[in-house]
């Protein structure tokens, strides 16, 4: 038997531990889903034999290293902040760990002790980061490995409600942390490269400079910039790229619509608005618009952020009752954000039916033998359920097959690793297509900003 | 002989310094001017008699105590993160302190000490906060004298350019720290309230939210809200006011132009641009807007923020030479709002000749035997020379002649105190009106935000 310890038994844990516990017998496995709360942990193996559930809180040290020593391999689901401390045991203790987050710079400090002990430490292999890492390099390698070049590289992820769900006028609903939804695209300006011109972005355009995409079957989206695309000409290599641009994916009119929250500073998480407990929608609302005795919230808005009488964007504010007198806030010492949270949560939370749905698409630009190509690829992932969502099987399932190659010793490169290496996406990637996560690839006429190349 | 510890020999300690000099025979009274760079503090004595100029560095701990020992009174014109240790020093050897910056948390927590030893530490008696301070209270505690109820505080300061010297389309020019008025209102959401209504901007739109005021004599002015008025309410003792608010003061259409910056994201401090040093003017504005391969840099702005071809803000824009490819950025590693500041010293600063300006005005509302009353008080300030700045004097007099009443024990509060009780302020503001720092005073008619009472 084959320990695997899985820590955090959320709801991006399902489709990773359904993974292992169909494969426990074959594989010879015993999975251990530790949680802090151990009903969450017991409802995630549902009785499963070749499963336990344990309740481990990892700040108590003894618990948390007596779980991991008895390990063969540890897959952290935690919160990105926690990981370090479950890092510190696996190296001390010998053992290799998965983990679906950003590395964090104190974990990149481990990679030479990681490496010295001749370990594996996997990170950024859930989604965004993760299977769009992997399909992105598959193809920038096979480019390059041809003796092209690479001259443009844009990349464009969302999580989305599935469209036979999407009944709302925003065409959204939380299909994840809604908090991270409400603050996206804060703590700086938006950051990439076109054409060799440095682009930046502040919070206040942001929402205002999307790109459009169209996604076979699926229609139109529109994207708007992540925080910093130009990190990741080091991380894949494309230093000399002339474009490179990440963002995130919405229906089209999302983010004309999300902007009026962002010019009013209902985004704000910053400081905590006075007697917010009490505070109903519409004085909400009210508090972000000058005074005036007599004049309504509404023409104070449509005449503040100059929204005409027919503009649809309208309705889309409506929808979500913030004009509402008798709905009340209800949150004491409440920030601007949580208060949106709160609004936005009434409208865009899933029904029992409904199922999410990841979109991503990658454009690859480059020029082979003085012509230039551009090559497309998209995946559409469809939730099958609540509890096995397009989110959980994008991050859960690479996670689960990534641990099993580790500890089959399949994938055998040491270190603090992200899976940007061909001996580690290739075999997760084809893996993953058995599972309905499949990319699909296409030429295209190459479009880059400057197809003329006027200087 | 009794002696006066000045340290910090900048800008701002000119008027300071010479108000002392100018008394220091009848007085009785030696100045020492002290300054981690001692031509600085050798220049603004000229071999007065009275006074000696002495190199200190604050940071090096015997230094400064033993200079502090040596005084009778001790007056901290460092800037604002500084003063803690000299704070400490003065506690230990049992001074009294001036400064004329915002009482920090740390420096409120030795209040009771402060008190303990029978000592005063006065803070916040320059302009901004201090003038302003003491002629606020000055009229709030009359009005209460009277019986009446406050029912509206605003209160403007601004920093401008003297008129005569008014020759830019900005009707502005640095006369203090560049790098603050590039960062004014950033950092968290400007808080006041009006009518009862709570109301919160969003930096994003503090420039677009300025209210005008009239300055008999002066003309027109507009001001943007400044970070938190609400903290005032308890400072002031007018914790159940209905409306207070202040603001900062600049010419009209000043904020509508700065808006441009704003809203492209010129005033971001928070990341450095790519190859910032070779950049010239036109590549900077470029980088926050789309790329294009052929449309104008000119035509791509006008668009994004909808400026209209006879718009003269168009003009503001010509006159800084913010599209000229000749002008090169030359700063390593900058950050926009360096990079922007930079840009603006070209066009704003002082010519030799020029002088600057402090504009204050309050507004106060009150409710007096069931009538309805207003006041208005205004100060200005013109500078005599670059030397005697009108921001010197209203910063530099004020901590001068709160020195020498405090070592003339004519003003005996202790503890760590500002400027806003009647014993404090009083004989301040009177000796302040000798030197031309005259508030001129009002009725006219009542004019809150909802005069007609309705609800």
């Amino acid at each position: 038997m084959r320990n695997i310890l899985i820590i955090g038994a959320g709801r991006s844990a399902s489709s990773l531990i359904k993974y292992l516990l169909d494969k426990s017998t074959d594989e010879n496995l015993h999975i251990i889903v530790a949680d802090v709360n151990l009903d969450s942990a017991k409802s995630k193996i549902n009785q499963h034999k070749n499963a336990t559930a344990i309740a481990l809180d990892i700040f108590k040290e003894g618990e948390r290293k007596s779980a991991i020593e008895k390990a063969d391999i540890v897959v952290s689901m935690l919160p990105a902040h926690m990981h370090l401390e479950v890092a510190k045991d696996c190296l001390f203790f010998g053992k290799n760990m998965v983990t679906a987050s950003y590395v964090s710079k104190e974990m990149q400090e481990l990679d030479v002790a990681v490496k010295d002990k001749g370990l594996t430490f996997l990170n950024e292999i859930g989604v965004d980061p993760g299977v769009d890492h992997m399909s992105a390099m598959q193809i920038i390698d096979r480019i390059r490995d041809n003796g092209a070049k690479m001259l443009l590289f844009e990349s464009f992820t969302g999580g989305l409600v599935a469209p036979e769900c999407d009944d709302n006028l925003w065409n959204y609903k939380f299909t994840w942390n809604p908090r991270n939804v409400v603050v996206s695209g804060q703590g700086g300006a938006a950051k990439f490269i076109q054409e060799n011109k440095y682009k930046y972005i502040p919070y206040q355009k942001l929402f205002r400079r999307t790109e459009f995409l169209n996604i076979d079957g699926y229609g139109k989206f529109e994207a708007y910039a992540n925080r910093d695309s130009l990190k990741y000409r080091s991380v894949y290599g494309l230093d000399e790229i002339p474009t490179l641009y990440r963002g995130t994916i919405r229906r089209v009119g999302f983010s004309r619509a999300w902007n009026i929250f962002v010019q009013l500073g209902m985004t704000d998480d910053s400081y905590i608005m006075e007697d917010s407990e009490n505070m109903n929608y519409r004085e909400f609302i009210n508090s972000f618009l000058a005074y005036h005795p007599t004049d309504s919230v509404e023409l104070k808005l449509r005449h503040y952020l100059k929204i005409d009488q027919d503009d649809n964007v309208w309705a889309k504010l409506l929808e979500l009752n913030l004009f509402d007198k008798n709905k009340i806030v209800g949150i004491k010492d409440a920030t601007p954000a949580q208060i949106l949270q709160k609004i936005l949560m009434d409208s865009w939370t899933l029904k029992e039916d409904d199922k999410d749905m990841i979109v991503m698409q990658h454009k690859f630009g480059y020029e082979c033998k003085g012509e230039k190509k551009q090559i497309e690829s998209q995946l559409v992932v469809i939730g099958d359920d609540q509890t096995y969502t397009a989110m959980a099987k994008t991050v859960g399932l690479p996670v689960a097959i990534a641990t099993l190659k580790i500890l089959n010793n399949e994938i055998k490169t040491t270190g603090v690793i992200i899976p940007i290496n061909k001996d580690v996406y290739q075999p997760i990637l084809k893996e993953l297509e058995n599972y309905g996560v499949i990319f699909t690839e296409k030429e295209v006429p190459f479009l880059g900003y400057n197809q003329e190349n006027i200087s």
